[in-house]
């Protein structure tokens, strides 16, 4: 597992906590109401692992006309979008840039999404759930060539712009 | 790379294509218009890795009342029913049964999802959607105590009730 | 509290059970996936109190261009086709119609809403949530006139076409 | 009916107007671009009556692992995130928390939700939409062991932080 | 305005209604509960008009990777399969295919939906709901080098296997 | 073509750009996180064309209750509201009017749509949506009496608010 270099990955865990639970143990939605709203950016990765075959079906293809990339892509944006309505205690936040690219591998594609808000929580949740749909859409289009694809990695690089300051994943991600 | 021990998964190159790609390369929506409505069942699983730290306090959470897990289930259930909004070449299918579970692991959860329609076409990507989304609601609330954590290894267990016949992943998947 | 007149209604407690509840109490949807489609309908009831001065008004509006009666039943044939987004552990299903009236009172309005499906299971979900999303649409376009007006009695009126049978409000239920 | 105690409640019938109904007639949504942003607050409140048999299996469930009062709560957390989609002239609102609670009677549930914003209307029908969903939410999981349940009851508890001042429903509502 | 060669387009004034009003004036949804399931398509059919520059500027683009032309075809597929949401009085369908084809014009693109459904009713408005939004998504990309775009001539150009026998807008579209 | 008399209409080619289409070509959104938000609207207008025969059962029943055009109004101002849903690269905006309006004329309606928000970036997709999917739900209720009906001339008519200034389509559009 990944450990993390910010200041926040490595809090001390007397000072962690699951905020979405409550000390009934239901979960919650957590109260942001008093907290200003500031510009913030999350960056989150994914992988999906495609057999070499495959692989090559989907290149060729692209180079003709975007296909599985540019479906995926705007699949990834429309889901940031919605990430709220996906995810039970997400708030809804004024999104101000959602950004997906999808990277050919011989072995698949890396998938980065990054999100901008100014809001008063971060938009890590929404560049993830970019990166996991992205990665089901490529899944979705190529799996008549390939029933053993794997969509995996997906984590948080890089957050900023929050009261907790800047987060940025400790290893050097593979890209 | 995990194979596939079912019959169309080591169909020869020749005969495997993307169905989702049209001739001038354009991405499409299969026809299926043509096919029978069979019952059909799609199997898939994921993992989402936590530090054992953190996972402490899901499960001390979780014991109370359902907390993290009941959530994740819910956010399954409702993304299955959602896939073909998300996704954007998915039929709308009419569901007859989502299940999600989730296992808790001493780094994490196992997330499978089953899914039952009767169908022209198969439900497996609301089985990957389910998992995928179940994941990152487990991620949302648990991310105040680790930034750290990954979601992976999502993919088709096994599928039954169409024209191709059944497929089942190879490997013993690590439950 | 009403008694059902109907043979499920009296069913003896030893038969009943919580369908969406699995042996290990968690929530769960029910598997229909082995039960015939077959005609359906289901018809529920509702009421929104209203000051009567404040329904003076509605009824002034409405007079003239059909105001707040047509914008709640315009919301709640949406709502019941979007049932399944909205009640987790309900199934997707095929309307074949949705009917809802609003039935101008001195002190409100009387709401019902018909919905009719040819589907493995009923459509009384359906049907409620109509009644519920019509009401709370009246609520919202009157409250700058009415802060104290109250939605109830919203509850199951009739239900046909299942494998259990018929099934009938006992009492004469006040329109 | 009961009758409030704030300010507006009892305004003039001179001064009330259907807000949402123009000149015309016809509904319109109402012009809030040159209102302040500014924080509020709406709490609603409601019922679902259960047979006692009913209720005694509900109860035995939930003691188990949250089943229906988890679910809902999270469908009454998402609903009201949904609510300007639900409501058709109800204005997109930036929630900062969403709370339901169902507290368990012997005949049924109250039900009631908290939500914040930081915006130039209220929350009140969000907080309304959040009750009426989780009470048909309480309502699909119990069906098949109870189909006399009505829900009713439904109003506004309080509301702050608009320009028309804190309103508080004048009887002391039963819980 | 184009006359219709078809055998509906030309019915008697005294056999045409409009089957979503009711008797009373009331909008409704048409009941279609007593109507077979058959195989149905639907085409339609409309224009984006683009000045010269700008649409040159599209063209540049297009020829790389697809952009504005891919984007524009999955917004179209993804509207026609939301259709019942958008449309208040449109039935939910089954879509089995949907297919959104955009030609480049000097002076913009035509755009054209076909539709394929097993269902009680047609699926013209899926159609003519994919056209509009791949239009909306064309406009919505160019705006800022063209701001007196036009969308227009949407309209159905045919439509088969219902129960009234099949359409063919009569003129020669021009595509 | 209509020309616009406004200052960006008739901007030099050299300054302009296709703004949601990256240097690789690839779509993509606007990144607006370091604009300011300001006080804006957008104003757009189009036309169903429906024949003269079908025209007269349109207004026949809409003089009894509203029917079509309350209807088509609900639809467009929904539309409005989930326009970053249906139009891939649009921000989510505070909306905090919509306003679609219903002219009847012989052959149709216009139709008109304005809408205001405080926002980063203007609401014209959100305009030119809600009189689209007004126009089709017109279309929906009619085409039982007029299958040869036409939707076009839809435009923005005028903007203000932005950085850019304002805009005013030049010619005397007919309404």
């Amino acid at each position: 597992m990944r450990r993390a270099s910010g200041s926040r990955g490595s809090a001390p865990l007397s000072r962690r906590s699951l905020s979405h639970v409550g000390k009934d143990g239901a979960a919650r939605m957590v109260d942001v109401s008093g907290k200003p709203a500031t510009a913030r950016e999350a960056v989150a990765r994914g992988r999906i692992r495609i057999a070499a075959s495959a692989m090559r079906l989907v290149r060729a293809a692209k180079l003709r006309k975007g296909g599985v990339v540019e479906v995926a892509r705007l699949a990834g944006i429309l889901a940031a979008k919605r990430t709220p309505d996906a995810i039970p205690l997400c708030h809804p936040l004024p999104l101000t840039l959602v950004d997906v690219e999808l990277l050919p591998r011989s072995d698949g594609f890396v998938i980065e999404a990054r999100v901008r808000t100014d809001a008063k929580t971060g938009a890590e949740m929404e560049a993830l759930h970019a990166v996991a749909v992205a990665a089901l859409t490529v899944y979705d289009m190529v799996k008549a060539a390939d029933k053993t694809m794997t969509i995996g990695e997906i984590r948080l690089v890089s957050k900023s712009g929050g009261r907790s300051g800047s987060y940025r994943a400790r290893s050097r991600l593979s890209r």
